[in-house]
């Protein structure tokens, strides 16, 4: 799957520009005109040419920090993460800052405005609201390793299968004996809300259940969206026998809305979460769903980060956790016969 | 308040040291004996000098990074603490340094030593596994400010009155017309711990209310710990008919226990956290608590931090911040008239 690689020259000779031109077409610099710039990176990107990230970074400070830039870290899906990559970068020398940006993308910019301010040697991001373009960008001018969402092949990525965990787990409700199973997503705007979104409705096509848009609520991983949409979703007629939610927040919010409704959990209703939060064991019904290893995510991202600044190459392209289903009391025994 | 302030020519004077062997007791450099780094260590405590930090930092190199050490970013207390901590820091343009150490005391030395590396310009403590007089020796070396926890009147510290919100949680529970009150402490090396069993068993006292030792145990801060010492106190012959602990998640630990063995809350038995995380609202029963100003704490310890470094002079002690009762459904009502 390696490319080829060019050096700076190369493209230089291939573009007919100068190496200063497509030095400053790479860092973002001024000095070169948009036009320019777009024709420049569009070579190199079908030429598959890698920035030389080592060599450029020995002729700036080293830091040794990692920037880790976190949507929100309220959301309880971060801690764990954020300790597994705390973990590997210290033993190998590095600290992190933090940088959370809020769900605001004018904080996340001004991190990235921070990172050409040289306030660390390489970026971990986690989530972005960024389009994927402006991230592929970024990642031609500081080392960076995404993890958890997606944004495009060119960039190195730590992840699960979304498609797969989701297409399972609506599989698994399935075989516990719910038949009308709704979705509540979350932020839609993530490439991980669209594939638990796809792997739920593959799998609903694929059982012959007919995929109802009424049974399809576009929430944003927060409890408040998690109890707010599953009162919608509970007023339906039909009612829907199941709600599978994009994470375990939302699946407390669903659960809690449920039984105010006087709808039994799980007879008369199935709830199944995603991402196995400390949380989801600790409520009352705990709850079904996706163990993702978040811990090993955090690790294996800033295992990788630390690799690429020590010059190693990194293939780019998916690296891919395993996810497995933890039932819990938020729905019945599944009937693995069936 | 504020003591005379001596300059480190006049401690070498009144020590008949020279001023390069004062300035390396104080930064804890090699070349003094540790006897001689004592005497002078005492005699400025004595005298009340307070190293001119922002002189010092000036002669060092400015990172624009603050250190934030944290026991556990797992525990769901500190997310909103870092968030005020976050937003503050980096709107007087500073970033944060995540210092997670695991609750390990070797991790967080080896921070402290990172310290010395000038990985940041200051240092904010949010909980420390070490002697308090070494925190205190810590801030003559950097910038600091604590949070949370109490170590000495000689640092600047940004708190809530544990005592008397153990006192007032105590005290609501009476009101509630609960008679046999139990307590689960938190890890009670930390101040603050001993700070809310003392407003507790001080409650009691006033009470009339006699304190008894089988009706405290000593929990570590975490759900497990709530959940096993709740079952313990419930085995207890006569039962304690509430249950004050020192958090939130122990709370819903023994909220979980109680209803294993059949308790009803609130009536048969009540339960009462401290804190007030989003948690304590997204569980069944809801828990009463102690509300903690969580981002308010974060944002006034990074703002006086910031205002150290700056060179400002910030007066040493105590910062109070409120805190109020939550009722939720964990406790009966209470009786005001009582």
């Amino acid at each position: 799957m390696r490319k080829m690689k060019y050096t700076i020259k190369d493209i230089a000779k291939i573009t007919g520009y100068s190496v200063a031109t497509i030095s400053r077409a790479l860092s973002g610099k001024e000095g070169v005109s948009e036009e320019k710039r777009k024709e420049i990176l569009r070579i190199i990107d079908q030429l598959g040419y890698i920035p030389n990230q080592s060599a450029r970074r020995l002729r700036s400070k080293e830091t040794k920090n990692i920037l880790v830039m976190i949507p929100d870290i309220e959301n309880y899906f971060f801690n764990k993460l954020i300790k597994g990559i705390e973990t590997e970068a210290r033993e190998k020398g590095y600290n992190i800052i933090l940088g959370d940006f809020s769900d605001s993308q004018e904080i996340e910019e001004e991190y990235y405005k921070m990172m050409k301010g040289q306030i660390a040697d390489g970026i971990l991001i986690v989530g972005s609201l960024s389009e994927p373009q402006k991230v592929v960008e970024m990642s031609r001018q500081f080392p960076m390793v995404v993890i958890s969402d997606y944004f495009s092949d060119e960039l190195v990525t730590v992840c699960i299968d979304n498609f797969k965990a989701a297409y399972d787990a609506t599989m698994f409700l399935y075989k516990c004996g719910y038949r009308r199973i709704a979705k509540i997503t979350g932020k839609i705007g993530a490439m991980l809300s669209q594939d638990r979104l796809k792997g739920y409705k593959m799998a609903l096509e694929n059982l012959g259940l007919s995929s109802d848009e009424k049974y399809i609520k576009y929430g944003d991983f927060k409890y408040e969206s998690g109890y707010k949409l599953a009162k919608e979703l509970l007023s339906a007629k039909p009612c829907p026998d199941a709600i599978f939610c994009s994470n375990d927040e939302m699946a407390i919010g669903a659960c809690d809305a449920a039984k105010e409704l006087g709808f039994s959990i799980p007879d008369e209703l199935g709830v199944m979460g995603f991402d196995d939060i400390e949380l989801s064991s600790m409520v009352t019904p705990k709850i079904t769903t996706v163990h993702q290893p978040r811990y090993e995510m955090g690790k294996l991202s800033a295992q990788l980060l630390i690799n690429i600044l020590a010059g190693e190459e990194i293939s780019k392209g998916k690296y891919i956790l395993d996810t497995s289903i933890i039932p819990r009391d938020s729905t019945k025994n599944a009937n693995i016969t069936k």
